[in-house]
């Protein structure tokens, strides 16, 4: 080999490191593509540069690098009503063969005819009815099969969009930057634990040991020498609003240090996470483009954010302008 | 640089790479020193081997490979009684002062004599009644301290050695080798859930969000402008035989593969686990090393083994027997 060709090679290897190195650095610097230049992604970014700064007084090891994410509003559409609710309509259509009482019983009488604002007219307790009848009697097993197979084929009433496809292309890129900082993200919604559970690691990237929600019992049982747990037509947990800081201490055991939500049932989340020691962040998802989403604060029966709105700004909560902040709101837009 | 000397210098380079490899064989061939060579050593290294195999049949993704451990017997002692029984007990005498009343009332008065056993007659009743007074009416942060404090200094009353010291050396090698084979370990005890989460990771690899266990209810509150989360003298859940299915599922949402415990208290937990399809692996720990630990089954009032012995030997699950398959209990006695 001449010195001249070894030259050549070096130089070669050179302009590649280079190239690719700029491609690095490019990655790097657009790991939220989605976000417009502006305060929230900066808040964003200050605070992860913050608590990875080795050496930094504002360094939190890995281990301590949780953060907690609301589901409905926040990381998905929650409009014009929850997702989750739309599964428990499919249901009760689906059962109604096998319930002719329904016919004469509300809330199932309206909900049969279409009617659902008059089905929830029963308030909590018509709700309560509602999930019961879709969502217990049955094996934890078989709601698995039932959530994944509606799930792959439910479609938005307005947008005729997949449900999957309406999730925040934003916070998917929020919640993979984070991870590739260190952080373990974590679900903790009010809607059903076992409804998220099936579809949060394909659509967030979540496993299931690291989404929190809101379940019914299960019992233990041995059937016909097979063991199975039998969900029962029985609260366990709700988790919303106070539960929130519960629900995060009995599956997570240690405070986050971050919390992401978009209404008043997220507040309680917000307090216990900033409050802890050191450097913390809180950020709303603020509901504000009627035109490519829904815009809905203070007065919106789903997804109210009122106290909160409040909280945000005494506390120094980022509050995300959806309509400004977000070039692209839903993945499904993303061409992803 | 002569070529002599630089050959020289790949002789020593080629000589330490042997050195090396030859070290990393040995560990690798030697994951389980503590563990006698014979078959139940043999199974453990068989299921691994099973279900990280790429490409078999028996091959199980990383994200599958969830392993569950009782605490109390089957990763540290739990003779004479419970350490978290030694825990309430001294925490009973650290709050006499504060309870005159303590003095002529049951199961206190008793305790505060010495006379355990007869404050334990009072059954299942006097148990709650010393865990509420001891683990509730503080903060969840208040009783993390007290737990912390106590676990730094507690000593075990028959052998002198620091509670920590005697977790089981043979359990330490096993979740590090599971762990260094993709798994997720968890602990699923009946024992109280935040007693364990301050000193798991430091003792057993194991952080607070994979430690399953019973606990009483919390309340979040505000309290002079800071957020916290009561402990309340309620039960919350009780993490025990049937219970312990319904926990796992609860926090981890998936079927674990491999399940590990010592009475019939994890009998579920390792017939849930058993169940699922693929391969899968159950294991009691038995103890039967009177000299060296102790020796009791199955008409033991703590840990008793009964059923399980009788399930394991229908279902082919590897029972340990304590005397023989392990060289090493204590991890104190292990010089580590």
């Amino acid at each position: 080999m001449q010195p001249h060709s070894h030259h050549s090679h070096l130089s070669i290897l050179l302009v590649f490191f280079l190239l690719f190195a700029g491609t690095l650095q490019a990655v790097e610097d657009d790991s939220l593509p989605s976000w417009n230049d502006g305060s929230s992604k900066q808040a964003i970014i200050e605070f992860v540069n913050q608590v990875t700064r080795e050496g930094s007084e504002t360094f939190m090891p890995t281990a301590e690098r949780i953060a907690v994410f609301d589901n409905d509003g926040t990381l998905w559409a929650e409009q014009p009503m929850y997702f989750q609710l739309l599964f428990a309509l499919d249901r009760v259509k689906a059962l109604a063969p096998a319930h002719p009482e329904w016919r004469d019983k509300e809330p199932f009488a309206s909900l049969l005819q279409g009617d659902v604002a008059k089905a929830l007219a029963g308030g909590e307790h018509a709700i309560l009815e509602i999930v019961m009848a879709t969502h217990a009697n049955m094996t934890t097993g078989e709601f698995e099969t039932i959530v994944t197979e509606w799930i792959a084929q439910a479609k938005h009433p307005k947008t005729q969009q997949p449900l999957t496809g309406m999730v925040y292309q934003p916070m998917l890129e929020l919640l993979d930057y984070l991870r590739d900082n260190g952080f373990k993200t974590f679900i903790v919604s009010g809607g059903g634990i076992e409804f998220m559970r099936p579809w949060t690691q394909a659509v967030y990237g979540i496993p299931p040991e690291q989404v929190i929600g809101s379940s019914i019992k299960t019992r233990f049982e041995i059937q016909d020498g097979n063991p199975v747990l039998v969900r029962l037509p029985e609260i366990n947990f709700i988790d919303d609003k106070a539960g929130k800081p519960v629900g995060i201490h009995q599956h997570i055991g240690r405070r986050p240090i971050a919390a992401f939500g978009n209404s008043d049932g997220d507040l309680q989340m917000l307090q216990w996470t900033t409050a802890g020691d050191g450097v913390r962040f809180g950020l709303y998802v603020h509901h504000t483009d009627a035109a490519r989403e829904w815009a809905y604060d203070r007065d919106s029966s789903i997804g109210k954010l009122d106290k909160g709105l409040d909280e945000a700004a005494k506390h120094g909560w980022t509050v995300v302008d959806m309509k400004t902040d977000w070039n692209t709101i839903f993945a499904a837009d993303a061409g992803s």
